[in-house]
């Protein structure tokens, strides 16, 4: 598969209602009430209404070896769950620090040191999760993580976050915004 | 440095004469005779006349560590010499089987088997060169790399060229073109 264009869109009407918007590090990002997820040509072209659009391309992965891509495959499932009415979409940005790094020192990093692969393993598969690269697209984010989860594992997701958040890698997140949504119900419950 | 955006546009006219455009392997790309190169904004709008436009991004390394990045930097000059009068493109597509393998293997096929640095490193500072990478883009080519050397150098480029074609991370390209190009010169004289 060729990488695929996403792009999520901030807007007054959207298939997500935004229960919070939290600014974790760095410039802000416009409140707004709804979000709305375009995948492939349907990216191309978002809402005039749009207060903001942030795009990524799902791409190759970077950091991760063969024995942990098998245990990621056996164990992670796709966005799009009939229960999963929660959601999250966490943009980050890293330092120039960090892209100044070889591969070999970011890799050392990302896992050795800061354990991405082993902690987001302990969530699977009762999170989905599914990671967007926009840096290359000149996209004021590096990376957009969608996570997808049923409304009683709010409590683990938390947890997953606040690791993640804790470890080296995090010390070259310069900008992270942390939106959490609901699935909004066709009977009006959300 | 965020990732600069670079066009490489075939038309009728532009700074370099393509004196040969060889299709080595995959669809061809249609023949003209001079090409243009633009960066950063310049790269966003290309001439309305351009018979293609390739586009790439300078982004972070993939496969090189630190001491391969050191040595690289300590031997490597960026393009724009004086007396760089001959150029190359090569624009490449490798193939779905190495975009699914994990880093490690990528990294070992790259390095370890086919030492595209160790190889590359022989042939510093004769022969400057930049990395595009488009994949992410969704452009046809994943990679465009640009060479630029002395007339002079011509015969050892062809070396370089034909030791990487040689190697085992070749055997992954499923596209690629070979533009031959030299710098058309103010007096008339090229």
């Amino acid at each position: 598969m060729r990488p695929l264009s996403v792009a999520f869109v901030g807007a007054e009407a959207g298939t997500w209602s935004i229960e919070r918007l939290e600014v974790v590090l760095g410039e802000p990002l416009a409140p707004v009430s709804h979000l709305e997820v375009l995948d492939g040509s349907g990216a191309v072209h978002p809402p005039r209404d749009a207060v903001w659009v942030l795009r990524g391309v799902t791409s190759n992965e970077r950091y991760v070896n063969r024995v942990e891509h098998s245990e990621l495959a056996s164990r992670q499932e796709p966005p799009g769950r009939a229960g999963s009415r929660r959601a999250a979409l966490i943009p980050i940005r890293k330092s120039q620090a960090w892209w100044d790094l070889a591969q070999d020192e970011r890799r050392r990093i990302f896992e050795e040191t800061s354990h991405h692969v082993a902690i987001g393993l302990e969530y699977l598969p009762a999170v989905a999760r599914r990671l967007l690269h926009g840096r290359d697209l000149g996209e004021p984010f590096d990376f957009l993580t969608w996570f997808e989860f049923v409304p009683e594992h709010a409590v683990v997701f938390e947890e997953l976050v606040q690791r993640l958040r804790a470890t080296e890698e995090w010390t070259y997140v310069e900008r992270e915004i942390d939106l959490r949504l609901a699935r909004v119900s066709h009977t009006g419950d959300s």
